[in-house]
Parts: structure tokens; C-alpha cells; sequence
């Protein structure tokens, strides 16, 4: 498999059992970007990128946002994932994710999920604020 | 950890990489349940079960509905998780899950997910029919 | 139109103007009801119930559970509607709802909409808490 | 009440019962906004804006979308509203939408809901195709 990391991203191992067994996560914080490259542990039974895997690549998407040098953890309270179109292995899968609104207790993010320009999913997420900044 | 299944779960292997990371599901197709005990491959950072081992647990409820024998595939279309509460290592998570309708082209699922009695997240799901007898 | 109410049901007219457009609503606090007839001012361009009265019908589920004789509103964080069949003027639309959760701060509510024993959608939402008793 | 329209919108009455009670949106064809003035007949009980009609005018955002010139309805499947923030009587509720893809079954729009610059709710729209261009 192709794994060439396309320039910006860097290599970020999430901790605890599920996290591992997922892979590496690629984050480009600049661009607001995170990735991951689809691989056999993310498959499902017709050798498509798994619902599951792609959800867990969405829930993820709020670390982008946690502060640098902190350990932050912020719950997931809603997670709403359309999917527009399946993945196969060595696709390279890039979510474009913007940080719509912190308060003091929500975050809400969302994201276009992306194969080059080809978007494959959206997701929205609400998340309890865990030290993320307040936005205006 | 304690493995023991309540009566009436039949444990059932998925295919695919994810999946099989994933470990054993438990059906109850009588009494319309699936169900896992949550152990080290399903945490987070905070030693809890991960979101998206949750959502992992949601998008396979449609597979509660295929057919016996024969080999059903229904790609998820959206999938939205409520998140109420935490589960930890060892609890036995169990999802209570409805077929709302089934039409030609689409199906929509539902369930509560519980610990005991105590409901630690909801989902809506819908998936492409492809192969779920239409309801009424 | 046929303005036949179905036992257990009362009116309940709600306050302000959106709610005062779209006219009576029944409550069936005792089966956990609620319900509507559907007519002219609910419709859409084709003449069957617009997405957006079925949406405020929904938002209203809440109401159900607020305490009597006590001045309460619980502003929507999220309201997430399928809609698996349309309805048409005359139709007497009834909603299912439970109360999931209701936590100090957060309350969750769901729904299965039916015109008879036929579901034509379901619902989540989620509500800030203000005033609704905190569930176990 | 102040009714001035800022450049580019093009006010557009919708036909039926339910939109003609909510009154006057406003399209931006060319910069894919739609808009309305929050009045009298939008509001909830303690005078903010109704969670059913920013439903209600979520809704709606697919008509952008419409061929021009041909009568043209998508029925709604999903809709799935986050609320952020409230809005007031007076307020100019401005919709940025994004028609993310069209097949040939279905179309999946999102939106951010803004108040000038601030961000009051966000938006994901699921339809049935029937005569929007696919998307490639």
C-alpha cells in the first residue's frame, strides 16, 4: 500500500485500545485538516472502508482543537455522520473540519470528509467542553 | 474479566477487518437485542468505551435484520449517536433496536442502548435496502 | 374538516405567534401523547404536511413533560427529524414520545410519529434543561 | 420594525399554507444564500425566535437548488438541526448553503445559520432527487 504522506501532516497515535487498533491519524492543525489512509484493519465484510472506522475517524475530529502540551479529553454528547460514498483500501481520507462554536460547557464542530475532491461523508459533532477556548 | 453471555445471546463473528478488531457481538434476534462487553480494544484515552466503538456497536444493528443464509450487505446512509453516559471495562452493553420501516430503497433502524436498565446513548440509523423484506 | 378528537386527548393552545399559526395541539399526558389534525395551514406547494410543521410539531414534544402550573421553556440544542412518509389535510398525526434522559443540564427526548398504526417519522431531541425533574 | 434587504436578495413567496404563514424568504441565487427578517409570526413563547420555524426555514434552504422555471419538489428524508444561539424580532437570519452532492436518488445540502457574523445554528439536509442536476 501506498503510504505517502501528502506535505503538512503529521503522525498522531491516539491513546487507549480503540485508538491503536485504528491507526495512525495524520493532523494538519494549519489547514484544519486530520487524515488517515484506509487500510485491512478498517474494513468491513465487502472490503469497503467500514461505517464504524469512519465514524470513529468523525469522533475524533474535536482533538484537532484540543490545546497544545494539555491532556484534554472532551465527551461526545452527539455524533451525526452522513455517508455520500464508500472507501477502499489505500484511499487516502481527509476531513476538512471547522470548529462552528465553543461555549462554555458545547462544542460544535462538522466536517466534509474528503477523497481529493470527492466528498465521501459529513459530519456534525457536539462535544462537552473540556478546555477548549470559548470562541466569540 | 467477567465473560459470562445472559441467556438467549448468541455470540456472532463479523467479517472484515474492522470488525474482527472489534471482537465478538452478541445477537438475540428474539427479543431484538445485540449486545458486547466492553473490554481493552474498545477505550479511549480516559479508559472508557470509546465514541466510536459506540458508533461502531450502532452501525452494525442492521445486521440484526438480515436474513438468515444469505450474505446481505446494507450500506449505511446516516447514523446519529446520542451519547447519555459513560460505559467502562467489563460493562455489558446491550442495544434494544427496532426496524422502524423498510421500503425498496431505504431502511430505518432505532434503538436504546443499555446498561442494565440504564440507557447510555440512543441511535437512528438508515441504511440502502439490500435485501430486508419492505414492511407494511 | 372532520375535527373529531380521540379520547384522552385535551387541547392545549401554546404561546406565541409561531405556535399560534400553526394552531391546536392535543395532549394525552397520561400515555405519553401528543397530537395534531392536519390542515390547510400545514401544508406544502403539494399540498401534503410541510417538513417544517412536522419539524414544529416535533420541537413541541418537549412541552409534554414540562411540570404543571409552572411557566417553563427548554430552548432546543439539537432537533433530528426523518421523515419516512407524507400526510395529507384530515390526518390525525399522533407522536410516541419518550423521555430518555433528563440529566441537570441536559434533556433527551424521542418520538415515532404514526397516522393510525402507520410511523411517518421519527424524531430526536435534545433540550437544554430547565425545570423538567432530573430522571435516575 | 426595520425591513431593509441587503443587496442581492430577491424576496420569493412560497406556495402552500405553511410558508405563506411564515412570510417573505429572501434567495441570493448567485452567492447560495437564502434569508428571512425574524417577525411576529416566528416567534416561540418567551419572544425569541421558534425552534420550529428556523426548522421551517432549514427546510426550505433545498428550493435554492431548484431548477428555475419548472415546478420542482424533493421531499424532505433527514433533516437535522443544531441550535446555537438565539435570535431575536428584528433580527436578519442569513443561510450560507452548500449543495454537497446530488446523485441521482438523493441530495445532501448543509448550512450554517448566521446572524451577521455569528453563527445561530447549523444545518444538515438529506432529499429525495426529483429534478436537481447529479453532481459528479
Amino acid at each position: 500500500m501506498n503510504a505517502e504522506i501528502p506535505p503538512g501532516y503529521v503522525p498522531r497515535e491516539l491513546k487507549g485500545g480503540f485508538s491503536i487498533n485504528f491507526g495512525p491519524l495524520y493532523f494538519d492543525k494549519g489547514n484544519g485538516r486530520m487524515a488517515f489512509r484506509v487500510d485491512d484493519q478498517h474494513l468491513n465484510p465487502v472490503d469497503g472502508l467500514h461505517g464504524g472506522a469512519l465514524a470513529t475517524f468523525a469522533d475524533a475530529h474535536i482533538a484537532l482543537f484540543y490545546p497544545e502540551g494539555v491532556a484534554t479529553h472532551c465527551p461526545t454528547i452527539n455524533l451525526n455522520v452522513d455517508y455520500l460514498q464508500p472507501a477502499m483500501k489505500g484511499d487516502w481520507v481527509e476531513a476538512d473540519i471547522t470548529l462552528v462554536r465553543a461555549t462554555r460547557r458545547l462544542v460544535f464542530t462538522q466536517s466534509l470528509i474528503r477523497i481529493g475532491d470527492s466528498v465521501i461523508a459529513r459530519v456534525t459533532g457536539l462535544y462537552r467542553n473540556n478546555g477548549i477556548p470559548v470562541t466569540a
